[in-house]
């Protein structure tokens, strides 16, 4: 979709009659200038989503997977002290992800566990065995900003987000210089957005190995619906706590087979076909991940309907001599190999 | 100790009888000149031991929180693709701590803890709850080093070690050469150490708060046994392993008392202070850390003797024209605030 520049998105959505946004470039690896917009702003909540935010990125080769790590973390330490010296009653919202828990055989709590052992008890943090570099570096960030909570007393809500689906929010959709990336790609897009996209262009649906590979998922209005609530109801001081974002689990084979069903409901026809998979992940595996907290406090999700998929694969549609069937097609990022000598592996078919 | 350069400490070496050692100065953080290196050496076992170690030092400010976690991080993601790319059979015997258990109400275990959670069970990597910026970036290490063997089929042990007391090895005291550091400072210094040094110069032994802080403990000769029978004992292809390495948990209270009374049976006096702890920790609080796995492939441990104290303190004398009294009454890097505000709080004798 065509993106505005900044400036330009601001001005549209004073334009709506939105409230003022404020908007200022700044890189978080620069701990000078972070603090002095901590310090200058003094605000009640921090949303802090700016990371590097792809595993197929941070798999690419060693160099990604360093500045990965290096600058995720980097980033948020910088503003853990930015919070700490200059607004320490400040609430840090901070996107992480479910894939920080990996695919563990017992069910999978929000942030913490009661671990009952030899007789004696303790509720400690929930192990974690992520799956990529990228998600390593988020199970970094929960262990530093768990730490900064603990001994400095800042208050946290680390968002364990599940794998996000959708076009546009209710925000977005006000006006259409709003509108913001929808991606699709190997490196940046999400499965169903990948799925909607083949759809839309007649291309079969590409499935990752077996696709019994079981993740959280939700729609993006319901990220915005979560951040909103985390904010409106902050932790006390000293308190880290941790909410599984997500709304619904899905395998990826039944998202392809739902994508498929719409298609059908119209009468028209999708294969899917099974890759060969570019990740190292298990196939098949137990998941039960909680959900609760957010629903305590007044998320209503927007589950995922076919009438949702057919607005996604008709927003695609509208786009589509602007798809660019190149970055469907491109060989993926492989888990063992890195970027470079993936090229045949991950073209070959399995099924 | 009067520290000599490398070469002339390698060539000492030689000269005592010892198998070739080649040294090469090298950044752990250039990750080409690393790789380089693991190509044309082709090693068998890798002992990385290239990191910043001060709990202190990492707690200064927020440029030594960055810089620790992120030449840690770093060095440590650059020798496992190293190893990857350059020699996929060798052992990486990586040095970890047992700081990044923290002090949770549980038995701690080695590495991993099996859980069994609503009806189903899965050993998972033991959650972590470390003390500081460097403890937490060991855990950030563990949790890389795991992935890649994991998904690269890398073999891995970590060695969890305590905190290491004593002067001098077998090695190190076949030639005054050879000598290597005793630190005793606030930031690089352990604990055993400074008490050692203190009694010596006739000073109280300074014990952080109540001093019920109970860790463990290892002889530096037990460091090295520990090295040597890791590598040894490799482990499978794929394995990441966990070995907690000390030999005996004390408390600091406790260390203090037997320095008091090593040097009793002498007929000398010593006092013991409490002053303001400038961590963040508890200081009463169950502690029972597992350590069976070296034990079990051969571990002989030198236990803390009367003797060893003696023959410490004995080292101190016989230099201590050259010991600085200024170190050990520089203030504290405090937890809570950094190192720039804490002349005043780290001063202040509680009890």
């Amino acid at each position: 979709m065509p993106i505005a520049t900044m400036p330009q998105r601001v001005r549209a959505w004073r334009d709506t009659g939105g409230p003022e946004i404020q908007w200022r470039r700044l890189d978080v690896c620069d701990g000078d200038a972070l603090g002095q917009l901590i310090r200058e702003t003094q605000p009640r909540a921090v949303v802090h989503f700016g990371e590097q935010r792809s595993a197929p990125f941070s798999m690419v080769d060693r160099q990604h997977a360093v500045m990965t790590q290096v600058q995720n973390v980097t980033g948020t330490i910088n503003l853990l002290y930015a919070l700490r010296d200059h607004a320490p009653d400040c609430h840090l919202v901070k996107l992480g992800t479910m894939g920080e828990y990996g695919t563990p055989n017992i069910d999978i709590e929000e942030g913490f566990i009661e671990i009952e052992h030899n007789g004696r008890r303790d509720r400690l943090p929930y192990p974690k065995t992520p799956g990529s570099f990228y998600h390593l570096s988020k199970v970094h960030d929960s262990h530093n900003i768990h730490f900064a909570c603990r001994i400095w007393g800042l208050r946290a809500t680390d968002l364990n987000q599940g794998v996000v689906y959708g076009c546009e929010t209710e925000e977005t959709a006000l006006h259409r210089t709003l509108a913001t990336r929808f991606d699709y790609d190997v490196i940046w897009g999400t499965v169903l957005n990948r799925f909607c996209v083949q759809a839309a262009m007649g291309q079969p649906l590409t499935v990752y190995g077996r696709g019994g590979q079981t993740r959280g998922f939700l729609d993006v209005r319901d990220t915005v619906q979560c951040v909103r609530i985390s904010v409106e109801h902050p932790p006390e001081r000293g308190e880290y706590r941790v909410f599984n974002q997500f709304t619904e689990q899905f395998s990826v084979r039944q998202l392809a087979e739902l994508v498929h069903e719409a298609r059908a409901a119209h009468g028209l026809s999708t294969t899917i076909q099974h890759v060969q998979n570019p990740r190292v992940e298990s196939e098949e595996h137990y998941y039960n991940a909680k959900h609760q907290a957010l629903l305590d406090l007044g998320l209503e999700p927007h589950l995922l309907r076919r009438t949702l998929i057919d607005s996604m694969i008709q927003t695609v549609e509208r786009h589509r001599r602007r798809v660019d069937l190149d970055v469907l097609q491109k060989p993926n990022v492989d888990w063992r190999l890195g970027h470079t000598r993936t090229s045949r592996r991950a073209e070959a078919t399995v099924a």
